[in-house]
């Protein structure tokens, strides 16, 4: 079966799901509540849905290539993908997004004070469905899935405060860097994968094979994505060439190059760059190693993540393979 | 032992394992993170303390008078104190109230994407709190109050919806309040008193007995509260007269005399009344019999919480003693 093929059957089965447990809860008088998770789940009527369910999908294949029902590991990935719409919910209000998948954002429409409170609501909900494990694997796969995931939540945390104290910094170490996206980009996927094995019975080295795997998908891709703001070609990406430079994001590459080379610093300075400067500014990190660094770095977890999932499953199942092919597709993206 | 006696002791206890508990997890590179969370809870250098730990020395009372030991119950105390706590903070953001306790809220000193990030990260930790039960009570327990916790969440976050929404409209029905306040105020309560018999491993009915009792604590103790806020001795209250009023607050009384009472509705509508308008609303409420109405409701409310506490606890041991002492000092405050 083609990845195609297994994500065609799988995504439809998720959404079903996420949208039968919100659909199960009571929300009393609160029903304008509920309005707003349906709108930033993508199901107000009239929208065309949102999200690949990337999350979702890694742990029911997770699962599958343990040896587990899809059905047994459902509840722990309808938790895993609420969970990550809960983050963006909070997230949008603090980096003040205004769209987000080509419509406006929760605080956009409903206001700060509403939005907050409808991203708590959704955060447990999401752990609400996540405890649904309690009923298709029983209570002690339940309550040590709860546990990581909100050790999973305190990461994210953890990230998303280093990631807005940097833009109060004039100069961030990489490892303070890495120590970042570590927490908001990897930690959820290093939850997403183990806790599919976690739902099939998997043994410990399994469980923790694929949190390591996650863990390195998670920074490969995070690493890419930085490459990918200033190198990536505007016509693929659907940004502006170096978009990164121009928003002053303390990318990978930009730290880099605020260490490595002081013309790069004194454009980075700048206040208002036009087009020409910031191609040099892309020209400049190239020159001082900027990019070999970060194509290095990518490569260097890009190799841990696909050696971890080859321990785990040296012999794949149809699941397995499916799940090679989904890392491939993720970490092969042109640059 | 008198109820004064008991707090003495069991105060300083939740505090400890409070402290203990934060003290315990890793925030890495994000120690700014673990600072703000120090300085919500009250544990700055120079602080003297904050909030009287109310609904924790609930669960604890509920766990002894149930005959289970306090230390069984401390994780789901300390967790159900946290996530108190965590409620603070995002409400803090979300009434945009700038002092809590004597001091500046978190998003006044740090900003609101920071403290919003910083009550995300708080809900987590309540969570892995709670489920330190897993160690104290085994995993059937341990799962069913985290399913608990987190319905008490959603009620929260539809109570704290509702009230938002009353902001905006013209009229509020007093079945509507009551459900507000029933997630704002009494859910978590009814949350905080069973979970203590859960930990003790009591029965379903005193589980749900005390459930019933918790939510009716917290419906006459918010009603009354609405009744301080408009009759209240200021010198007790430490507000002044009939401040709710003056902050056109749509707590109960006011919605009794915006249907009741024409001429208090013609005052409400008024700009910026002054002293005497107000005392003369707070007189029309009265005469109207919003005052009446009010105090009925918190009698019934009282009443009920009594009853289930006797249904509960018919004969009582010291801890039983101290919560219904507990229950009735908090009851009949004067209005």
């Amino acid at each position: 079966m083609t990845l195609e093929a297994k994500l065609a059957g799988l995504v439809p089965e998720i959404e079903a799901n996420l949208q039968a447990f919100l659909g199960s809860l009571d929300f009393g008088h609160s029903l304008g509540l509920r309005e707003m998770l349906t709108y930033h789940m993508g199901w107000a009527e009239g929208d065309c849905g949102s999200g690949k369910r990337l999350r979702p999908v890694i742990t029911l294949l997770c699962a599958g290539a343990c040896g587990g029902a899809y059905a047994a590991a459902m509840p722990a990935a309808v938790g895993v993908e609420l969970l990550h719409n809960f983050t963006l919910i909070h997230d949008d209000i603090e980096d003040q997004s205004p769209i987000r998948h080509g419509r406006p954002t929760l605080w956009t429409r409903w206001g700060v004070a509403q939005a907050v409170n409808a991203g708590d609501a959704l955060f447990s909900i999401a752990q609400l469905a996540l405890l649904g494990l309690v009923e298709t694997c029983g209570e002690p796969i339940a309550a040590r899935a709860a546990r990581e995931l909100n050790h999973t939540c305190l990461r994210l945390t953890r990230g998303q405060y280093l990631d807005m104290a940097f833009e109060e910094e004039e100069v961030v170490e990489l490892e303070t860097y890495l120590a970042m996206i570590q927490g908001k980009t990897a930690a959820l996927i290093a939850f997403a994968a183990p806790v599919g094995g976690l739902a099939a019975g998997a043994d410990e080295a399994t469980v923790s094979g694929l949190a390591a795997y996650g863990e390195n998908l998670g920074m490969a891709f995070q690493i890419q994505d930085d490459a990918l703001g200033i190198w990536g070609d505007p016509a693929v990406t659907g940004k502006s060439a170096a978009s990164d430079l121009l928003a002053r994001k303390k990318s990978l590459p930009a730290l880099y190059g605020l260490r490595a080379s002081a013309e790069f610093r004194a454009l980075w300075h700048e206040a208002n760059p036009d087009e020409g400067q910031v191609a040099a500014m892309a020209d400049l990190l190239a020159a001082c190693g900027a990019r070999e660094y970060v194509s290095a770095q990518a490569a260097g977890f890009t190799r841990q993540a696909f050696e971890h999932l080859e321990r785990v499953f040296p012999e794949k199942n149809e699941d397995g393979e499916a799940l090679a092919a989904l890392t491939e597709r993720l970490l092969h993206r042109e640059v």
